[in-house]
C-alpha cells in the first residue's frame, strides 16, 4: 500500500488528461514484483562477489598448507594423516555445492511478470508488452504467473542460501574444534588491544567462528520462513508481504556477514604445523593403523591366518599406547574425596616427568603384545600372536617395508592428486 | 555398524588368504555412501515417474476447462474472471519450479565418493580405483568429501522434495478453498458408499486434500531436519546416520503419497461450471471493475478531469452492489438476544424472495450513484459525478463500447496466448 | 563486547584505588544476563497488557453474538448451527492455553545468575551476594549456571509466544475464511479513504488478517531459531548472543503487532448476522442432518430398522437438497468449448430465476427420497425406506417432534451453558 | 476413517433396536480425542519413568566426582577449575528446567472433550454425560473445544518434549567434546568386542553421543511439525491426523531412545580424572588467570596504579606460558613445502624431549614479563611492570596469599555450597 499511496500522488501531479496514463491496466505487483527482482539481483551480485573472495582466500589456505600435515578426525577422534590444505579443499567443495545451487537459483528469479491483477493480462496489457518492459529491465516473463510472481522461486534462492550459511557453519564448526585449548591447531586471529575475557585476562575465545554458528542458526530461519510463503490463496494473499520485508534484507545480512567474518578469520588464520605434527606424534603410531593392519592382513594371509587376527592385533597395540601408568588407574578407580587431596595431586602431575610415548609400530615390530582386560584376548591369543609376529618380523626386508607404513611421504601419497584433480573455475573455485 | 556385522561374517566364510582382499582399505561408507546414492537415484525415479502422471493430469484438467470462465479471487475476494483451464496453469508453472530444482539435484546426486578413511586415499585406493568402482554404478567421484560425501548435495535434495510438497500442499489448498460450501466450484471425488461424517449424513469433506495439508507439514519438517546434516564434525561424525535412515524413507513415502493422492482429486475432481458463472453473476459485475474504471478515466481525461475520480465512482458503484436491505441492516445492528428471535428471524428469510442483483454496469450507465456513509464521498460530489456520467454515457458509440468491457470474450481475450505460450516439455509439462 | 568497552572506558574515569573494586570478581554475563532478565520481564509486562485488551474485545465480541446463530463449518463444509458468540469463544479458548504457558515461562524467566565466569563463584563472589543483588532486581538465583543461565528458560519463553503468535494466526484464518466474497459473514475494518486495490475498486481485502499469517511465520522462525540457542559449548559459548540481539526484538515486535493489530479487527469488525442466517437457510435443512438421523434411527429401531438405515436416508435427502438443475447439469457434462458460448450462458445465469430451495426436512417428513446416481441405493430400496418415512410420519405428533429438530432453539439448547461454565480469570479470560 | 469402519462393523453386530444407541449423538472425535489423551499419558508416563532413571545416574556422577576437578571451559577454551560434579549439576539443572515444562504440559493434556460434532453438544451429549464421560478415564472437560481439543495444549506437549531432547544433545555435545582425542577426560563405555571402525583398529568413537545430536535434530523436526497443526480450519480440518498418526509414535520413540542411550553412556562413563588434572596442569597457571590479576589489582590500587594495568601483566604473562619455542616459531613462519620435510620434521618432535612447562604465576612472582609482539606493550612499559611486581612481592605474606590464588582449595571454596544449595525434589532432581 506503499505503491498505492506513491501512485496516487504521482498521479495528481499530472495533468488530469495524462493521469489515466500512469499506472493504467497495472496493479501493485506489476510494479513490485519486477523491483523486487531487480533488488534480488543486485544483492545477489554482492553475495557473488564477497563467495569470491572467500573462496580465494581459501584457496590461498589450501595452497600455502598444502604440505602440511595433520591428524584428521573422524568422531573427533584422531584419524589418520592429512594435509591441512586437504582438509580446506574439503571445505571449498562442500562450499562449491552451496555456490552452484545459488547460481541456479539466481537464474530462475531473473524471472518475473507484468501480467495484471490476476495475471491473465487486463485491458491494455498483453503478453507483448510485459516481454518488452521485463526485457528493458533484463527480466524474462514467468509463464503461469498469477498477482504475483511465483513464491516456488524466491523460496529455492533462500534455501540456496541457507546452504551457503550452513556451509560456512560448517567451516567455522571445524575451525571452533581445531582451536580449543590444550593442543590448538590454530587461531582466529587476535588483537593487540583484543581482551578475550573481562575476568580472565588469559582468553582467546573462538568469538568470531562461534558468531558464525549463530548466524547460520539464523539463515536457517529466515530461509523456512520464506520458503513457507510458497502458501499463499488463490491469486494471491498478502502474507508474504511483511515476511519478505523484513526476512529477505535481514537473510542477506547475515549471509553477507557471515562471508566477510569468515574471510577474515581465515585470511587471518594464525596456524601452527608443529602442533599438527605434535598432535600425530602424541598419537602413538595409531594414526597409521589402518595400513599396519592391512600389512600384517596380507602377511597373515600367506601363513593361513585370518585377517581378524591382524585387526585385533592392531586395536591391542593401540589399546597399550593409551594404557594408564599406575598413579592414573589409582585415580580412576578413586577419585578424590577431597579438594586437598586433589591439591596434592595436581603438585604431582605437574612435577612428574612425562615418559617416553609408547609406539604400535615398535610394539607390534618387537612382538610386545600383553592381554588388555578392556578386549576380549586370552593370554593364551596373545602369546600366539606375538610368535607369529615374530615370525613375520624376522625378515628384515619386510621390516622396512613395514616402517615404510609409518611415513608420512607414504601415508599422503595421493594428496598431491586430488589437488590436482580438484576443479577450479571462473568463480576461483 | 550393520556393515561391519557384515564384512566381519562374510570375510570369516572365505578362505584365509582372501580375507584380507575382502573390504580391504575401504571404509564403511565406501560402501555405505555409494549404495545411498544408488537408493536415492531408485526413490528419485519413482517419484519422476509420479510426477509425471501428476503434471499429465494436470495439462488434461488445463485442457477440459481451457474456455470455462471463473471468478479468480485474490485476498480471498472476486476479483476479475480467468478460465478455470487457466488457474491450473499457474498450479502447473510452480509445480514445474519446483521439478526443476529437483532434477538439478538428483544430478548433484550422481556424485559419491570411494576414497577411504577420511578421503585421501588409504593404502590400496587411488582415485583411478575410485572413479572405475563408481563409473560402474553409474556414478561420478566428488572431489573434496571426507569418509562421507557431502551432505550439502543430499540437503539440496531433500530442500527440492519440499518444494514439491509445498506446490502441492498450495495446489490442494486452492482446491480446498474452491470447494467450501455455500457455491462450492468442485468437489473432490466422493465415493459410492462413502461417509463424510459419522455424524452428519449430509458431509462431503475435502479429507484428501486437507491430508495434503499436514503431509506438507510432514515433508518440510523432515527435509529440514535432512538439511541440519550439513553440520558434522571435522571428517565426520555419525548424527547424520540415524536420521537418514528414518526421514528420507519417511520424506520419500510422503512426497509420493501426496502426487498419488493430488492424482486420484485432480484426474477425479467434480467440477461444477455452473456454480462458476454463477459467481460471477452474483459479482453484481465487479469482476470488470479494473476495465470500468480504465473506461471511464480515460473519458474523464478527454473532459479534463482527474483519473482518481474515476475509481471512487467505481468504488461507489460496487458498494451499492453489495449495500444490505432494511432486513438485513436492523440485524448487523441489532444482532439478536435470544434464540427465539433467531429461529423467527430464519423464517423470514427462508421465505423472502430474493431481490434482483444489482449491477455496476447498470448503476454507472444510467448515472444511478448514491451517497454511501462508508466511503468519503459528499453528496454534492455524488451529484457532480452523476452528471458527468450522464454526459460520458450521452452516446450511443461510448455506450455500446462499455458495455463490451463486461462480456467475458474481451476480459479473457489473452488466455488464449497464455496457452500458447505455456512450455511444454518432456516431462509433459 | 560492548560491555567489555564500557567497563574498561567506566574503570578509568575512577581513582586508581577504586578502580578494582568495579567489576571485579565480575565477567560480562554476571551483568548482562541479569540485565537480560530485566529487559525480558519489561517486553512480557507489554505483552501482558496487550493480551489483556486482545481478550477483552474478544470477551465483548463473544457476548454481542452470544445469541446470534451461524452455520459452523467442519472441513470448510457446512456442519451444524451455533452461534457466533460461541465460535469467539473456541478462539479465547485457545488463546487461554497460549497465555498460560507464556505466563508459567515468564516465572522461570525471573531467575537468572551472578556467579562468575564459569559459574562457581570467583573469588569475591558467592551464593550470598548473588542472592542479595538479583534479590535487589526482583530476581532469584538458578543453581546451576554455568557462565550464562541456562538458555533452556529462554527457549521455553519463545516456545510460549510462538503459541500466542499461532493462536492469533488461526483466529485470523478463521476471519479470513469467514470474509471470503460470495456471502461473507464479516468483513474486516474498512477505511472510508481505503483502496482495496490498485486496480479494483470494489476490492475489500483481508489485508490485516493476512498479514498476521505471515506474521505467525515469522514468529514461529524467530522463536526456533531461539530454542537452538540451548546447543552451546561447555560453559558457553557465544554463538546465542547474536541470535538473541536480533531474534529477540523482532519477536516481541511481532507478537505485539499481531496482538495490536488484531485487537482492531476484532474491536471493528463488521459482522453480517443476516449472512449468517441465509447461510443456515441455503444450507437445506442439511444443518441438522444429525438431529434428523437420530431421530429416525430412533424410529425406526422401534420397527427392527437398522440404524445405518436412518444415516443413508438422511444422507441421500441432503444430496437431493443440492441436485443440479438440468442447465447445470449440462454445463457440468459439457463445459464450453469457447468463450461465446460463456458469455451466452452468462446471460441466462444472470436472468434466470433462483427456484425455491429443497429442504431435508420436507423431503424426508413427505416420504419424497428418490435415486441418486452419486449414491449406492437401489429403486426398490429406496422405495421401501420412503414406505417406511410415510409410516413413520403418519402420526402428527412424531411429526411435531421430528420439525423441533430443525429449530434453532433445540439445537442451541447447550450453548449457554457453555457460557457460564467458561472460565474467567483476573487477566480478563 | 478407521473409526467410522469400526462403528458400522460393530453396530450391524447389535439388535436393531439397540444400534442406533452405539456411537450415538457422537461423532468420531469424540471417542479419538479421549483416546489420543489416554495414549498421551500412557506414553508421558514411560517418559517420566526414563526420565527419573537417567537424572538418577546423573546424581550419582555428581557424587562420585563432586570433588575431582577439571578444567571449565568458555569458547572451547580453558578457563577456571571446577570439579567434574558441579558440570553433571549444570546438566542436571537445565534438564530440571525441560522436565518442569514437561509436567506442566502433561497436566494441560489431561483436558479432553466429548461435545459432538461442532463442540456444543447435540442432541443426546450434555456438559454433564462429557463430564461423566471424560472423568472415568481420569480426564478433565476442555471448555470451548470444537469438533476437537485444541491442538495448542498438544502443541506445547511436543515442545516440551524437544527442550528435554535438547537438553539431552547439549549433554550429549559436551560428552562428545570431553571424549575428543588428545587428552580425552572421559569416553563412552566400549564394548570388548566393539569395533570402532573397520578400517582403523585403534578407533572408540563416540557414536552414542553423536546419535544423540541427530536425535535431538529429529525431535525438533518433528515436535515443529506437530505445532503446526494449530492451524486448523474454523471447527477443524484434518491435516492434523496424518502429522499425529506418524510424528507423535516418533517424537516419544526418538526420545526415549535419547533416554535409555544417555543413561547408559553416564552411568557407564569412564572418567579421567587423572587427565582432568593433567588438564589443569598443562594450562601453565592460567586456570587461576582472573584471581591473579583481583590480587594484583587489589595490591595496585594501594599503590594508585591503575586496575588496567593488572588485567595486562597476567595477558602478558599467559601468553608467555604459551609462547613457542624456537623450532615451533620456525615452522610458522615456513610451513613444510614437502612431505618428505614433514617426515623429517615428526621425527625431531617424536624425539624431542618436552620442556617444563612455564607459569603464570612464576612468571609473575619471580617478575619475569617480556614483551611479546602479539600484545600493545612496549620494553619500557614491561620494565615498569617488572619494578612494579617486584616490589609487591617483596613482601613474604603478600607471596604466602598470592600464591593461595593458584590452589584447588581457594578456586573451589563455593562448590560444596553449590552442592548443598541445589535443588532436589519427589523424582529426584
Amino acid at each position: 500500500h506503499d505503491l498505492g499511496a506513491y501512485v496516487e500522488l504521482r498521479q495528481q501531479a499530472l495533468p488530469p488528461e495524462l493521469q489515466y496514463e500512469f499506472h493504467k491496466d497495472t496493479t501493485s505487483y506489476d510494479i513490485e514484483d519486477p523491483a523486487f527482482a531487480l533488488a534480488l539481483r543486485e544483492a545477489n551480485a554482492t553475495v557473488n562477489g564477497a563467495l569470491r573472495e572467500n573462496v580465494k582466500t581459501l584457496r590461498v589456505l589450501a595452497e600455502r598448507y598444502r604440505h602440511t600435515p595433520m591428524l584428521e578426525r573422524t568422531h573427533g577422534q584422531g584419524a589418520k594423516v592429512a594435509t591441512f590444505g586437504r582438509r580446506v579443499l574439503t571445505w571449498i567443495a562442500e562450499l562449491r555445492l552451496a555456490r552452484d545451487a545459488f547460481e541456479r537459483a539466481q537464474v530462475v528469479c531473473l524471472h518475473s511478470r507484468l501480467s495484471g491483477a490476476i495475471g491473465n493480462y487486463g485491458g491494455g496489457l498483453s503478453p507483448e508488452i510485459e516481454e518488452k518492459a521485463l526485457g528493458i529491465l533484463g527480466l524474462t516473463p514467468f509463464h503461469g504467473a498469477t498477482q504475483i510472481m511465483s513464491r516456488v522461486a524466491y523460496g529455492q534462492l533462500a534455501q540456496s542460501l541457507e546452504l551457503i550459511a550452513r556451509v560456512l557453519g560448517k567451516i567455522a564448526l571445524d575451525t571452533r574444534l581445531g582451536a580449543r585449548s590444550g593442543l590448538p591447531l590454530w587461531h582466529e586471529p587476535f588483537g593487540k588491544k583484543q581482551k578475550g575475557s573481562s575476568a580472565m585476562p588469559h582468553k582467546k575465545n573462538t568469538i568470531l567462528t562461534e558468531q558464525m554458528t549463530g548466524f547460520a542458526r539464523m539463515a536457517s530461519g529466515k530461509a523456512r520462513t520464506i520458503v513457507e510463503n510458497i502458501e499463499t490463496w488463490e491469486c494471491r494473499d498478502i502474507a508474504q508481504s511483511c515476511v519478505e520485508r523484513v526476512e529477505w534484507p535481514d537473510l542477506y545480512h547475515v549471509v553477507l556477514r557471515m562471508l566477510g567474518v569468515m574471510t577474515k578469520v581465515l585470511s587471518g588464520l594464525v596456524v601452527y604445523p608443529d602442533h599438527m605434527l605434535e598432535e600425530i606424534a602424541r598419537s602413538g603410531g595409531t594414526y597409521a593403523s589402518d595400513e599396519a593392519k592391512n600389512f600384517l592382513a596380507e602377511e597373515f594371509a600367506k601363513r593361513g591366518v585370518a585377517a581378524n587376527v591382524a585387526y585385533r592385533i592392531v586395536q591391542l597395540a593401540s589399546f597399550a599406547v593409551f594404557e594408564p601408568g599406575a598413579f592414573a588407574k589409582k585415580m580412576r578407580e578413586n577419585p578424590p574425596t577431597n579438594v586437598e587431596d586433589a591439591d596434592k595431586l595436581l603438585l604431582v602431575i605437574q612435577e612428574e616427568p612425562k615418559p617416553r610415548m609408547s609406539h604400535i609400530r615398535r610394539i607390534i615390530e618387537f612382538a610386545g603384545l600383553i592381554p588388555n582386560p578392556a578386549l576380549e584376548a586370552t593370554p593364551e591369543m596373545v602369546r600366539e600372536w606375538n610368535v607369529l609376529l615374530r615370525e613375520v618380523f624376522a625378515d628384515e626386508a619386510t621390516l622396512a617395508k613395514w616402517r615404510t607404513c609409518f611415513t608420512l611421504v607414504h601415508l599422503l601419497q595421493h594428496e598431491e592428486r586430488i589437488f590436482e584433480r580438484f576443479p577450479s573455475g571462473e568463480i576461483g573455485m
